[in-house]
């Protein structure tokens, strides 16, 4: 392929790893946990910010029961989302801010978190084949993870 | 290439990757800052377990002053290490186990995190170009990091 052709396809699937992120988001905000796990590869793995240290893959049922603990649409915002693809595997990261109301809870959480995606080719689309979701946390004597922090 | 070729030609960036890997955990154990140094692209995207959110490349004067600040080594243990390899790109995901004795601390740390690399291939070798390190933390009342859980 010539080196524009090549630019445009790279252009391309840049495009489409950001709106797969747009669709997690949006998948989130519906408590619509098809539309999420359609987006892994089946045994992925996940680090997630609860334990253990990986999950394997989505799990539909239990995804839906995370999604249907919060009171009102679990909102994620991305921000500055770097892309790199090379071939048929891509990698990004940046963050996402979450915000919701759990059931019964007091008050909202709204914290940004740090999210690292590897991705495969997969027909005309990419698929996830490890997530690494994470917040950081002070080492002061209090050890405790920093909800406070922004991009 | 023929495909025989190319397997070889991935084995050997499979094996350069994990060799980066325990030269890591060498430099830690050595307290050698530069060594650190000499494996990350500048301005490499580095989420580490510490605040802030994001790192951007290593400060090899900031390295050396935490690597000092432990009594004794830095022992670095991986485990699982899942390297995947296409054209000048790669990532890696696994666990690492890190052990010490800050100065002036009553006793060891001793625990397992998550580790995802994103590397860029540079001459014959390989560079960081992003790192996320973690740990989970627990979502009970407590909200504190999980640092007793085991790959």
């Amino acid at each position: 392929m010539a080196t524009a052709t090549l630019n445009e396809a790279a252009a391309t699937d840049k495009s489409a790893i950001l709106a797969l992120l747009e669709g997690m988001s949006r998948a989130h905000y519906n408590k619509d946990a098809a539309a999420i796990e359609a987006v892994y590869m089946q045994g992925a793995a996940i680090f997630n910010l609860a334990p253990p240290l990986t999950h394997h893959g989505i799990n539909r049922q239990e995804k839906q029961a995370w999604l249907d603990s919060w009171d009102g649409p679990v909102e994620i915002e991305s921000r500055d989302f770097d892309v790199t693809v090379s071939g048929d595997f891509a990698f990004c990261h940046g963050f996402m801010r979450m915000e919701g109301k759990k059931k019964g809870a007091d008050r909202r959480v709204n914290f940004w978190m740090r999210e690292t995606l590897c991705l495969h080719r997969e027909g005309p689309g990419w698929k996830i084949v490890h997530e690494h979701t994470s917040v950081p946390f002070y080492m002061d004597d209090s050890v405790r993870p920093a909800f406070d922090l922004k991009p």
